[in-house]
């Protein structure tokens, strides 16, 4: 049977692991198989914590990752991790975002409040430290996960009495590990140099997921500290930071088969879930998801088609939006194309087969059980947690109220996230929060969200709606989520700035006293979230002892080099550059050219260049030339396993040189976060000569 | 200027040629061009008026190409072109076309009505019968244009007198030549062999004109004469046709480089027309049309929708019109991408400057200035002419009105289509045009094409509108509209069968005592219609002086093998099977397998590949297999210039044995008719051993 063929391609694929495949942890790296590929540097020079390394020239940014690329603490990302940054700055009348910016000085370069870049200085394995010897089974789930969180907070607590360090704990291997990461947090960001929307954003939407591709992601921002050196408020005194390794910029190109790496942030992954668990996620969650994206979406193009300065505040909304959206439907056409389920089932039932006395067996139903309970309060909890997360005022009320009532408690006993080292977090995130504030999207939101929860199951029914049942119980359900919202949006006094960061000196008391309707309305949900996290907190304690041996399992039956899921830590990733056939009889070239790019101007957004940059590009530039194209290269194409977080790293060739920035997969490896399938999954990355070409001709940026 | 760079690149392709380009006339194949790229044949073993020759293998029928592949009169084409009669034999009960059909014995063969299969047996250059002495200068435009036609008419009418010779008189090279084809008509057609719909229409309007494809796009027909070889209606007795020469089936496969023909029968192409008149095509013509299919359409499937019986009768339409729509939108952006409009006048432009004394300037000044007079009829003459073609009792009444006219003339008076030679083909027409008639999609194009006659401008109105204004003074247009067209078909005869016989045998004095509504309606059309046509003549005369001296200009300025726009002519086409690049990155291989067929199955329309097929498909078949793809082949790409009309050809290896069958082109070449670039242009043809693998396998025809 040919299907059968290809299911047992990938099966065979799975279970071995790709050549290239994996996101290690920066101290084990795959050296041997890495050297095989063309590394030219020691596992020493990529990461070293006294020594000065690669990993010393890698910031986490923006949700994104970054790199130092001079001595002066210039940092390129990508032009889409900037978005949201630049978008702050930018008004209808001075529109950076649309129109580019470059700071021919340093005294022009712009705060961006907000943003700060993250240097990971340690990663050590402290597992004996988490999971103690008191952490046994006699302890009931929930007992382990408040025992593991107790042991967190220590270690963290210890570790940030070092001078700017900010500590993580985080578990590695399903669990198996734990390690503590030590982090340097920088605050003082300021752009560069930004390209024109049209460049930086070419091809948009519709390009999104996809090759060929013709973008200039790429933005520069300078990392500033105080004299010392140190992390710092933005001061004007402040001086460029002098990381202590830089990246140099390479002209050299990429040529088929040049080995490149990849150090960066890589947010989340799913290789070591269950098959039941994927199906799940395919079958249900990520229809029910696209269809709220596209709700939402709606929304948001309704409200930005009426006013413009609402459309620039929505902007970075509508782009994340439409990313996740496209992602979600890109997922569900992989899963079904690449048999995906299909093969995870196959490979459980392998190591079903291997596994001793049946043991995995056993550990499969015990998880599938937990996951059962998961499923059933999934889309319960999804709804009460956007309702404190994406309408702005609820999201700052909500984190004044768990504050206030977390204050009450002694640090080491309050929830992860309301300690004393999260207070300059929260106050950090007020002003930024607020930038894009639109009441009317607010209100639309919680309205979507409210009604949408009407539509829970009976015992899955949300405190608020009988709240609000019964305090307008003439009306209807629809007319009575409206007004309670209309209520609340007249009475609250939460738009105020000063208000938001006085609340975080009050009592729990106190902040109740001003009797404020937002304040009332996220109790009323913190007065159930307590009982959901009661229940998650069930769950992972369950999860905690299972998904390990899940994982042992797994690598047991691998013979490829061992990694951990993705979880925002740094990682090392490394390929080839490459083509792909995504289809039968269709070949892809592993890199693209600027006449690929002006072959799809249309003039019309997104694809519609400036007129400076049409009138360069359509001239010959030697010096930024690529012999195998015969013309400027744009985009290329390698092997390198990355996913969302990764965006803006910096792509080195074999000796750690610059040679492009990472800023999107390709549509037909969506799914490689569940499955990775070497044959089909490729990065996408900006050659580093088009950065050079468009700031030397188009930018006139030789500063930089 | 990089674009100028591309247009360049088009323009000195248009004016050299490309090496493949052309549809040469079968006497005058450019053998010394076609011998270098791999021709191993002779020209006379291509065509020869005496000895036996490939030509004698090759039929036109169904509006398409086929040819003979056995001793036995057995006939390959396309799917495609089979479809309209096999859809004829076709019932909701007994669906053929659905299920696919393969006679097991000859016995089971079924008749096709309204086919037939040409054989062309000479193609003469007789210009001066044509374009005689007395055609001078001292004529009006319409009346050399009459002189011509009585001059065809002439040569016409002595071809004929042999026996079972049907003649016809052709213009070519512009105007330049015209020629005498003889050729012999077969009319006892019966099917053989369809694969399942979902075979051989894989991908359906989705797919086509596009590649990667995968589309069993063949039919088998068997050719049926009497005792003594000759045409003859379908009878019992009649038995299978033996022809002159028939093409052998190699199994040997293609691969890149290989040599291959056509001889075939292109419909229209327009690559010696003006820039001026591709720019209305292009702006005005494209437009106007794309809106005007896509209301037909909609007609189409909203009756289609209500009743399993109407979609059957209008499924052929229904294919047709999306075939055109999607061809007219792929022009248009083809002409986009191509700046196809820009190199025509870049061409004209160079002509302007080598031709002698400004007499180019002067030549196509006249040119434009009659092609401003067609810009303001066409939309006119448009609906007028599909007036009395599109709806069926329409077209029926009007030839019948126009046969009484044109009777009361001495035979050679009369206007081409109505003479005694015609009026067999005539009476031969009425039954398989009534197959399909429906009454309610009568109504409906009658009404859609009224309404959109009330849109021209005052002086290019329609007298049919006028009439029906003022027999319904009380009314509004559209509501006067549908009760003309109402009473139309409550009080008309013309549903009869044999009515419409007989009223070949009526004078037209006595078809108007008919009082039939059908009748006074095309009467009234009619009475304009003669003036178009006289406009026309006036057209046609100016055009049959100025055209000939245009191709005059291009073909002096060219260094490549010359040809004249195809005309439903035999024509000769070679070229090499090659993959090409649509895109900056994207290459396409030249050809595709089962397996990347099975990939797009998903089990709806049009990709729901039947159990059996799925099945054996699933297995594998050494002895189909082809070594490059490790797979069954399906189709595969040459860079032969083709158009519509030479769908069903056979596609012929250098020593002329049957490696495939041609079925489309490639979207990114769609303008293709109106200049040929080698780089893109590609025919899509069924490789041989696929067809071989369904017919043995699936089919279990190994009779054939």
């Amino acid at each position: 049977m040919k299907l059968t063929k290809v299911l047992l391609t990938l099966l065979s694929g799975a279970m071995i692991l790709f050549a290239h495949e994996g996101m290690f942890l920066p101290d084990d790296i795959p050296y041997k198989a890495a050297k095989k590929a063309g590394l030219k540097l020691k596992p020493h020079q990529i990461f070293s914590v006294d020594k000065p390394s690669v990993s010393d020239a890698i910031v986490q940014i923006g949700g994104g990752s970054g790199s130092f690329v001079s001595s002066q603490g210039l940092v390129i990302t990508n032009h889409h991790v900037a978005f949201r940054g630049v978008q702050q700055i930018s008004t209808p009348d001075n529109n950076i975002l649309e129109n580019g910016y470059y700071a021919k000085t340093l005294d022009e370069e712009l705060s961006i409040p907000g943003y700060r870049a993250i240097i990971t200085k340690s990663n050590e394995d402290i597992t004996p430290r988490i999971l103690t010897n008191d952490i046994n089974d006699q302890l009931s789930p929930t007992e382990r996960t408040k025992k593991i969180e107790a042991n967190i907070k220590m270690v963290v607590e210890e570790a940030e009495k070092e001078a700017f360090i900010k500590a993580q704990v985080k578990s590695m291997y399903n669990g198996l590990s734990y390690y503590l990461i030590k982090r340097v947090e920088y605050e003082d960001i300021r752009l560069v140099n930004i390209p024109h929307r049209a460049v930086g954003e070419f091809g948009g939407d519709i390009d999104n997921w996809m090759w060929p591709r013709h973008t200039g992601d790429y933005t520069f921002f300078r990392i500033y500290a105080d004299s010392d050196g140190n992390p710092a408020k933005y001061d004007e005194s402040n001086t460029p930071y002098a990381p202590k390794h830089f990246l140099p910029f390479s002209s050299k190109g990429v040529k088929e088969g040049d080995f490149t790496m990849i150090l960066g942030y890589p947010g989340s992954t799913e290789r070591y879930l269950t098959a039941n668990y994927a199906a799940y996620t395919a079958n249900t969650l990520y229809p029910q998801r696209i269809t709220i994206f596209s709700d939402v979406l709606a929304i948001i193009e309704e409200l930005s088609a009426k006013d413009p300065a609402v459309r620039l505040k929505l902007i970075s909304m509508n782009k994340a939006f439409n990313n996740v959206l496209k992602n979600n439907q890109g997922m569900l056409e992989g899963f079904k194309n690449l048999h995906l389920i299909d093969v995870k089932y196959a490979m459980e039932d392998e190591l079903k087969k291997n596994a001793k006395n049946g043991e995995f067996t056993a550990i499969l139903d015990e998880i599938m059980q937990v996951e059962e309970v998961k499923k059933t309060t999934y889309m319960r909890n999804f709804i009460q947690g956007w309702l404190t997360r994406l309408p702005t005022l609820a999201r700052t009320a909500n984190a004044s109220y768990r504050w206030t009532v977390e204050q009450e408690k002694p640090d080491m006993e309050r929830d992860m996230g309301y300690m004393n080292r999260d207070r300059q977090n929260h106050l950090r995130k007020i002003k930024p929060g607020m930038l894009n504030y639109t009441e009317a999207y607010d209100k639309a939101l919680l309205n979507y969200l409210l009604n949408k929860a009407t539509e829970l199951p009976e015992n899955m029914s949300l405190d608020i709606i009988g709240h609000i049942k019964t305090q307008y119980p003439g009306k209807s359900m629809s007319d009575a989520i409206s007004t309670y919202i209309d209520n609340i949006y007249e009475g609250t006094a939460f738009t105020d700035l000063e208000l938001q960061k006085k609340s975080f000196d009050m009592s729990n008391k106190e902040l109740l006293a001003l009797n404020d309707p937002m304040i009332e309305f996220v109790k009323i949900l913190e007065g159930q979230s307590k009982g959901f996290r009661d229940v998650n907190d069930d769950i992972k304690g369950k999860l905690t002892l299972l998904m390990p041996k899940y994982f042992e399992a797994m690598a047991a039956a691998s013979t490829g080099d061992i990694y951990p899921d993705a979880n925002s830590t740094m990682r090392f990733t490394y390929g080839v550059v490459k083509g792909y056939s995504p289809k039968d009889t269709v070949h892809y070239d592993y890199i693209t050219s600027v006449e690929g790019m002006l072959a799809k101007q249309t003039g019309e957004n997104p694809f519609d260049l400036p007129a400076d940059f049409l009138e360069i590009a359509s001239k010959s530039s030697p010096a930024y030339t690529d012999n195998y194209l015969n013309d400027i290269p744009v985009n290329f194409l390698h092997t390198t396993d990355i996913t969302g977080g990764n965006s803006g790293s910096a792509v080195m060739n074999a000796r750690g040189h610059f040679i492009g920035i990472a800023f999107d997969g390709n549509w037909e490896a969506m799914t490689s976060d569940w499955l990775f399938d070497e044959a089909l999954t490729r990065t996408i990355s900006v050659d580093a000569r088009f950065i050079l070409f468009v700031l030397d001709k188009v930018t006139n940026g030789q500063r930089i």
